[in-house]
This record gives C-alpha cells, sequence and structure tokens, in this order.
C-alpha cells in the first residue's frame, strides 16, 4: 500500500492550515455526509460483506473526511476551548501512533518516559513548586477527578478497603466551573450533593466571602469540607479564581487545593498575564492542558500533584504481569500513578511542540490571543450591531447581537431577552450553513443566549475579528427573516 | 516549516515495519538516553532559555526517537497485549490529529460521530445484541469503570445524587480478570473490599460453580450482589470465562453482567475463534478493544450496552455551553454519555483500518494469531529446554526457560520454583540488552515468573518463534554465567 499517497491530502491539509478561503463547516446532517461517502464508493455504515477498500477508495475517503470535517485549524474557528493545531503537534502525534506504544512502563516506552519527566517538571517549575509528580492523562475531566480522589483519600485513607462510608464530604467550586466537577463527585460515589457551588463575580471569578461563608454554612451543617477547585480560566467566561485567597482558605480549613488550569494555567507562559496564576505555588494539584490555548493536539492534559507519593498511594494495585519490582529501571514505571493502564504517548507531541517553539513561541501564543480577546471587546463594545455580555477576560469574549430595530439597546428587559435568546441558534444554524465561522452560544446566569469568541489560533488576525462580526450581523438579519 | 521533511522517517519506519534486523530495544537508562539527545542538540530537558529547534534538529529529535524506542512494529514483539500496528490505523491517527477535534458533539464532529455510531453498530450486531448504545473511551479500564458504574446506579439510582451510602454492595471478577477492576471500585467509592475474586481454572478461566458460591456466600454475609465481570481474553493467560454459565447466574442472582472483551472480543471476527464468545448475546455491558487484537493504535476502546437510554441517566449533566439542545443535530451529541468532556476521535482510525481490511482481513490477523499460538505451544511441549506453564489459550503461550543442568525437567521442586522464580528478570535483561527479540514475564497463580509469548503481529511467522525460543535459551545461558 503507498502510505505516501494517503498521507499527501493530511499534509496538503496542513499546509494550508490558514486558508480563509475553506468552508468551517456545512453542518450537514447525517444523511447527506452518508450519500455523499456512498456516492464515492465508501459508504459509512460498515457490514460483513464489504471488500476491502483499495488505495484510490481509501485516499477518497480521506479527502472526504476532511472535505466534511470542522476545519478547527481555519482561523475564523472560534466554537471551542482549541483552534489552530500547531503541525508540529500533529507530526508528533503521527510518530506516537506509529510507534504505538503505552507509557505505562519505562520498558515499553523509555524516551516517552523521560520526555513526558521533562515537560513535567518545567511545568511544575513554571508554577513555581519545589516538588512535583505526575503525568498526563486523557483530559482534564480527568485531572479533576484525580484530585477529588486524592483529596478523598487523605481525609478518608480507609475508603481505598472500605469504600465511602456516607460521611458528608463536601468540595467546593465556583458555580462557573467545568462541568466535569459534578460528574466526577458522582463517579467517585460521594454524590451530586458533595459539590457546593460558590457565586462568582460578573467575569466569572469565585468569590472568597462566598466561599468562606460556604465552607462555614457547610460546618455549620455537620459536613466535614475536604476539598476546594479553583478554575484557572473558566470555560465560558474565561475568570481566573483569586487563588491567594482561595489558598488562605484552604489553609484555614485543612482543604485539598486543586487548581483546575486546564484552559488558563499556560498564562505562565506569559510574562505579562502570569500575574492570573499567582498563588498556584501554594495548590496541592494541578491540571494543565496543552491542548487548549497552547495547540497541541487532542488530547494532551498534565495532571500535577505537589507532594511526592501521593499518586502511589492512592492508585497502585502492583499487577505482577506488568510492573514486576525486579526489573530494569521499575522505578520510573508512571503506570501505577494513575487509574489507566495503557496510556497514550501524549507527552511526545508536548515535548516536540515545545521544543520547536520554545518558551518565547507559547508565549507569543497566550499573548497574541489575549490581544485579540482585547481588541475584539473593545471593538465590540464600539459597535452598537452588538452588545458586550461581561467583562472581558483572558482569551474570551461573550456578546449578544442586537437586531436593527433595537439598536441601540439601552436597556434589556425579560423580552429583549427572550429574542436574544431565541435568536442565537437560529444565526448559530445560519453561520453553519455559511460556513466561513464559527463561534458558540450559550446562556449565563440564567441570562439570554450570548454568542462566545474564543481566541487561540496565532493565525487568526484583526481582519478576522472584523470579518466575523459582520458575518454574524448577516446571519443575524438572515435568521430574523 | 517543511513537514514532509519531518514525515519522512515516520513514514520510513512504516515502510520498514517488518524488518527483523533492526534492533527492537536496548533498554538504555535514562542518562545514556540524555546523553544521546543531548549529543544531538536536542536535549530532553526542557528550559525557560531554550531556543526554537530549526527543521534539521527537530528531524534530528524524532530520528533518535524512533532509533531509542522500542519496536513495537518487530514481528519478535511479544511483550505486550498490541503489536503489530496496522498503518492504515497510524495514518487514520494522523489524520484525526490534523483535523483535532473532540467527539463530544456532532457540531464539532459530523463525519466522525457517524463514524463512531457506524462501528459501534457493526461490533453489536458481531456480539448479537438487538439493541445497543455506547461510544469509544480511553482504554479498557474505563470501560469496566463505567460498566460498575452503570451497574451500581441500576441497584442504587439514589447514589447519584447521595452518594454511596456504605450499602456493601458487591462485585465479581475472575482472580484473572483485569487489574483495573480493582482500581474501579477503590476509584468509585465501592472500596476494594467491594470486589470478590473468584477462582479460576488452569487456563485462567472462572470456574462457575466458584462464583455461585461466592454469590451464595456473600448473600449469607447480607451483601448485596450487583456486578459480574466475565474476562472474554485473560491478560496473562488469555482465558475465556464461561459466559454462558454467568449469563445464567447473573440472571438468577439479578446481577449486571459485563464481559470485559478487551482483549478478547475480536474472536468474534473469527468463524474458527467466535465460539469463544458465545453467551456475549446476553451481556448488559462490553468492552471491546480494537487497538489489541486488530492492529488499531493506542487507544480504540469501544465500550458497549445493550439497553439504550443508560449511559445518558448515569452520566449526563447537560452543561449549557457544550450541549445546546436547540441546535441542529444535538440528538446525535455523544459527549453527555460518559464523564469525559473532549474526546478524540478514536473511532476514525477504527474505521479507515475496518474499511482498508474488511472482515476477512480481521478474521485472517485473529486466525493467523492463534495459530502461531498453538503452533508455538507444539513446538515448546516438545523441547526439553522449556516447560509449558499452562495449557495454551487463546494468543498466549506461558512457559519456563529449564536450566540446562535441569532437563528435562521431571518435576517442579520448591528449589526449582526459586531458582526459575530468579532468573526471569536476569533473562529479560539480557534478552532487552540483545534486542532481537522481547517478552514478558510474570508469576503465575503464586508460582514462580514464567514467560509469555502473545501473538498478534500479522508478520510474525513460524520462523520467528524458532529464533526467539534460541535467543532465550541463549540468554538463559548468559544469565547462569
Amino acid at each position: 500500500m503507498d502510505l505516501d499517497e494517503l498521507v499527501r491530502p493530511i499534509l496538503d491539509l496542513l499546509h494550508r492550515a490558514d486558508d480563509r478561503d475553506a468552508r468551517i463547516t456545512d453542518l450537514a446532517g447525517p444523511d447527506a455526509h452518508e450519500d455523499a461517502f456512498a456516492r464515492l464508493g465508501v459508504p459509512l455504515s460498515l457490514g460483513p460483506g464489504d471488500e476491502p477498500l483499495d488505495l484510490a477508495a481509501l485516499t477518497r475517503a480521506i479527502e472526504a473526511t476532511i472535505a466534511r470535517s470542522v476545519r478547527t485549524l481555519h482561523p475564523r474557528f472560534f466554537n471551542q476551548n482549541f483552534a489552530g493545531a500547531d503541525p508540529i503537534a500533529v507530526i508528533g502525534d503521527f510518530l506516537g501512533a506509529a510507534l504505538n506504544t503505552t507509557l505505562a512502563t519505562y520498558e515499553a516506552a523509555p524516551v516517552f518516559t523521560l520526555m513526558e519527566r521533562a515537560v513535567l517538571a518545567r511545568l511544575a517549575a513554571l508554577a513555581g513548586w519545589p516538588a512535583h509528580e505526575g503525568l498526563f492523562v486523557p483530559g482534564g475531566s480527568f485531572s479533576n477527578l484525580h484530585a477529588l480522589q486524592l483529596a478523598r483519600l487523605r481525609v478518608d485513607p480507609e475508603a481505598r478497603e472500605r469504600g465511602h462510608d456516607g460521611a458528608p464530604l463536601v468540595a467546593f467550586t465556583s458555580a462557573h466551573a467545568h462541568y466535569s466537577l459534578k460528574k466526577a463527585v458522582v463517579l467517585l460515589g460521594l454524590g451530586r450533593r458533595a459539590l457546593v457551588e460558590v457565586a462568582c463575580d460578573e467575569r466569572g471569578q469565585m468569590r472568597p466571602e462566598a466561599l468562606a461563608a460556604a465552607i462555614d454554612a457547610s460546618r455549620a451543617r455537620g459536613e466535614r469540607p475536604f476539598f476546594v477547585n479553583a478554575t484557572a480560566g473558566t470555560t465560558v467566561l474565561g475568570g481566573f479564581d483569586p487563588l491567594p485567597a482561595l489558598a488562605d482558605l484552604a489553609e484555614r480549613h485543612d482543604l485539598w487545593l486543586h487548581v483546575d488550569g486546564s484552559f488558563g494555567a499556560s498564562a505562565l507562559f506569559s510574562v505579562a498575564q502570569a500575574h492570573r496564576m499567582e498563588g498556584v505555588a501554594r495548590a496541592d494539584s494541578l491540571a494543565w492542558n496543552l491542548h487548549k490555548m497552547l495547540g497541541v493536539t487532542q488530547q494532551c492534559a498534565a495532571f500535577l500533584v505537589q507532594k511526592t507519593g501521593t499518586l502511589r498511594a492512592a492508585f497502585a494495585t502492583g499487577a505482577e504481569y506488568l510492573f514486576q519490582p525486579d526489573k530494569p529501571h521499575a522505578d520510573l514505571d508512571s503506570g501505577d500513578l494513575t487509574f489507566q493502564c495503557a496510556r497514550r504517548v501524549d507527552a511526545l507531541k508536548a515535548w516536540l511542540t515545545w521544543k520547536a517553539r520554545g518558551e518565547a513561541g507559547f508565549a507569543a501564543r497566550i499573548d497574541h490571543a489575549v490581544a485579540l480577546a482585547d481588541h475584539a471587546a473593545a471593538r465590540i463594545a464600539g459597535d452598537r450591531r452588538f452588545l458586550l455580555a461581561a467583562p472581558p477576560s483572558w482569551v474570551n469574549v461573550c456578546f449578544w447581537w442586537i437586531p436593527p430595530d433595537l439598536r441601540p439597546l439601552a436597556a434589556r428587559t425579560p423580552e429583549v431577552d427572550a429574542t436574544l435568546h431565541a435568536l442565537a441558534p437560529r444565526i448559530k444554524a445560519a453561520m453553519l450553513r455559511g460556513g466561513a465561522a464559527m463561534l458558540g452560544f450559550q446562556p449565563i446566569d440564567g441570562g439570554p443566549n450570548c454568542f462566545r469568541l474564543l481566541f487561540i489560533n496565532p493565525a487568526t488576525r484583526r481582519e478576522d475579528v472584523d470579518a466575523t462580526l459582520d458575518i454574524l450581523d448577516a446571519c443575524g438579519r438572515e435568521a430574523l427573516a
């Protein structure tokens, strides 16, 4: 099989990453995609009698997949908390797949084990931690899950053997934190009621006085507070919880302090932005996704713990077939530090991208994104077609499109809110049909659906902001019609 | 940056996948690897002042990574429950990385959503299930975790809100099952004591009468049995638990029946091997890793549930920023069916490999592996240098190397066992230094360390069995010396 032939369309995609004329998506329905693949002789369905495809058909399948998938490399793709994959990271993923191994043991992954340790060591140094342990996990949700499990076992080590006994352990997180915290308390058998959501300010940042009150109220109910999740870079508003104040409270009340920096910890690369992470040196654990701001491909999620020995005590089972203590360099085996068995070598692409760009390159990526967000917010604030939904923060800009007959919008009323809320999905649908820009929408704190620009891709320029706002305005008019 | 240049060594590796003269590994220590990378001008460590690497240095880094990593493509790599990655799957991983998206929503991954559904539908059909739901998760450990969580919520739905209340829920698995079950009960807050290990026969297959007795004993203790894990293809011996008998017991005692077919479910592709999976049609859930027997790259783990609606009821939180119910095709969003948020598009490489090979190609891969294992077992049984440690099953062959002065070994004594046990790591170390073959060792049921051949790579031939046995004999003599 001529592999070069199959790789060609993938390399073409990477070479034309910033092609602004390419459609981002057309959000065809399932039937349209299935018809298109079937017409190419490569139906999406699988059946027992299917003949193996030849090279030409496989190439058509790859080309169709590229043409019909969402183009997250496009400079006007603002839809998720990742964008603009670095081609070096893409090649790192390719290399990792070709060497197809598991990071569970040094024996099976000597170079990758060392790369993982190098990346984690430098991340921990950037956080100002004198000691650390950690590993890459399949996403920030798992980092948060691991943190909660470590914190639970710290206050109730017997839970490992005995299980949760129904004691009212309580974790705190902000109302704007990632939903994985809600999923995690359920999975861990602590129950949804074990998670208290604390109020935020208008930037989506936890109010420390609200946390203090929530802890006191929990204690007054006879519960046992054990954990606080501080979000560094909330998903929707880009808020950074005030880490020093939260660290003070965690210390005072003997809580595990986890910083979910999945989105925002990369601020530490930028001299201008690192202040947002002030206080992270006092965290017990840290989630840091290199696949969000830094352009490393899905997934590349570092989970770090400050106190060494914690992970092994929580997760190790010492499977004899894998972690033979008498084989060479068994002390470097990472598999028993986590829940997973086989682990992808996500550290490789992080390491390769880091080597290719340097910390200055990462910093430039962050600074570019923040500068563009600031520009977009200023631009929107001065444009009567739109209304900012929240003060800008980090790389997030949330705003409404205002229908022409409501401009300039003097005050939001329940009627206006209902209009804005109902318009968002229709505007989005029009935008997806057009395929020239893509951004998401959601309600904030019970308000009407607003749009959210996320600046992450280094190829995005100021003109793209203008173009996207014009596209949004046109889609709004289309949705009204 | 000339991406073609960076991709060249990766394609070379794939083109020379079955090069028998290449070293599999030399298991250098960390210092040797670090020195080697440093000499190339690409030190493994990362520092704040590092200059970005140029193309030539990045190429050297990629070449060194290939040269110094374990060559799992080598036909004499028998060390793990995966081997011989299919180059089509590798390219699928490359394509997925280039298109860098998340499978959480149809909007962000329309084609991949449909590919995932197509792959899962055909897997479910092969299992004989009339209905199903499911998704790809980052490894079989997560499939098993999900199954346990679904089973727990079936008998205690209030645990979602309330948490585990200390009720003595008990799960059963075999003594040869994967260690992820032990990790899962701890993570779920059920505790290690909630997992009862049931005795196996000499092939590592759960004894149904032992399970029946264990359930009765548990009930007699006043506990609540709720779950049984049946392993289809144990990690070490390749044993298949007797699914029909276990399904009978599960039905009688109202237990959730999960089949961990991570390793063995692919037997369903082979007419000759499918009988091992008889009874899987009665399972509530099924783990099926396409990255083990089928050569799809790490990771490609399908988790299937027979009763639809189960996953959403257990995992959904309905995050407003992601799962807007009013956007187009929101019913196809898969993100709320699992614990993860962003998910890699693992289904893509499965789909592409499946299209390239067809089910006949997958069946041939299975049949080749089983035939080679049978050949190796017969070969070892007739060779006084070795002794089978267990009857052969599936693609696993476990055996000891017998030192010359003990041949032919008439009977194992405690002294002989101690010798065999201590020799294994020394033989393995010699084998790693040689780099011409690689297999693992472990004790079985408290016996001395034995070696384990795992036949998975379609490029492996009978000559490789002979060569590996000769290498092992030479390494044994080296270890004795």
